[in-house]
């Protein structure tokens, strides 16, 4: 097993960011040729999910409906305002993982590593572990 | 780790699928005795989840919710249509893991691994890897 | 690869309970070093997720909010009248991986995981692998 972590940052308070590159970028370094990708965020008011790679509207709608379903403005108790972002977390989820065969994630065509912002803007980390 | 793969055809715009034979295949045919099986899902609009494998009506009403929930007619920007397919995809998620144990997958009595199609009728993949 | 289980009393229909020390001690027993945890729950009215936990009013806004968008008093098909339960299980999902390193759980500072109840109060189980 080896494990790596990378930093970014959000400008949106529900933003989707691709991350793809960073995870195929860290299997390279680590010429890691098969096995499986767990990639895994620490936050929890952050997930990551897979979906469409090709069209940013895509992520746009992701961001839009979420906001709906788990409005800021519901009535919780935890007092920071931010209990849609830990609900958003925890329906996306906080890890996902990917095969790797011959140094390459084995993805569909149309699928990419997504970080789900929903607290942010923020700085953030990933965990990665190539196992 | 080995890989496998395996197709299936759907006939529903949502529809939920059992493949836990077919994963069970994968494992027998493999002579695997213990790890870790990963189902991974190579689409944006298809997931795949664990749930009650005995009364077909459950699988019924996940489909029904699931539609409720995230309504196609959303007022969405991607122009394909199938907004809600997308996010269908990542609430249920691309990929569930189960251990093996004495060349047999470790569920619960009622569980069952479902295809879970978000945009059908379509051909459909599923990837598999052993560890 | 090494597995165990263990079990866990839940009091309320909807609960979140913190499972986070069961998964820890169960990889200090067996003197785990490097690898990764999985936790699955093998029961389809149950899941398990990762998520705050400092403040337990977001484990109470999650319940909360998880009955409010999938009511139990919704028309379904199932005749146990606990489709709500097997849909809530498949959002938060039945298992979560967390990376191993130097014998601890690879987490963030605000992460445990939880065990979701959704149709409790019950006996449960909990099945660890760690790999």
């Amino acid at each position: 097993m080896t494990t790596a972590e990378f930093r970014l940052s959000t400008q949106k308070r529900t933003q989707f960011v691709s991350i793809t590159a960073n995870v195929g970028n860290i299997i390279n370094k680590n010429n890691w040729r098969d096995g499986v990708v767990t990639v895994f965020v620490p936050h929890t008011t952050a997930g990551v999910t897979i979906n469409e790679n090709a069209d940013p509207d895509v992520a746009h709608d992701m961001e839009t409906f979420s906001d709906q379903l788990v409005p800021q403005s519901s009535r919780f108790r935890h007092g920071e305002g931010n209990s849609d972002s830990h609900i958003k977390a925890s329906f996306f989820g906080s890890s996902v993982q990917v095969v790797i065969r011959k140094g390459k994630m084995w993805l569909g065509t149309w699928q990419g590593i997504y970080f789900c912002e929903f607290d942010g803007p923020r700085e953030r980390t990933v965990y990665v572990a190539l196992v």
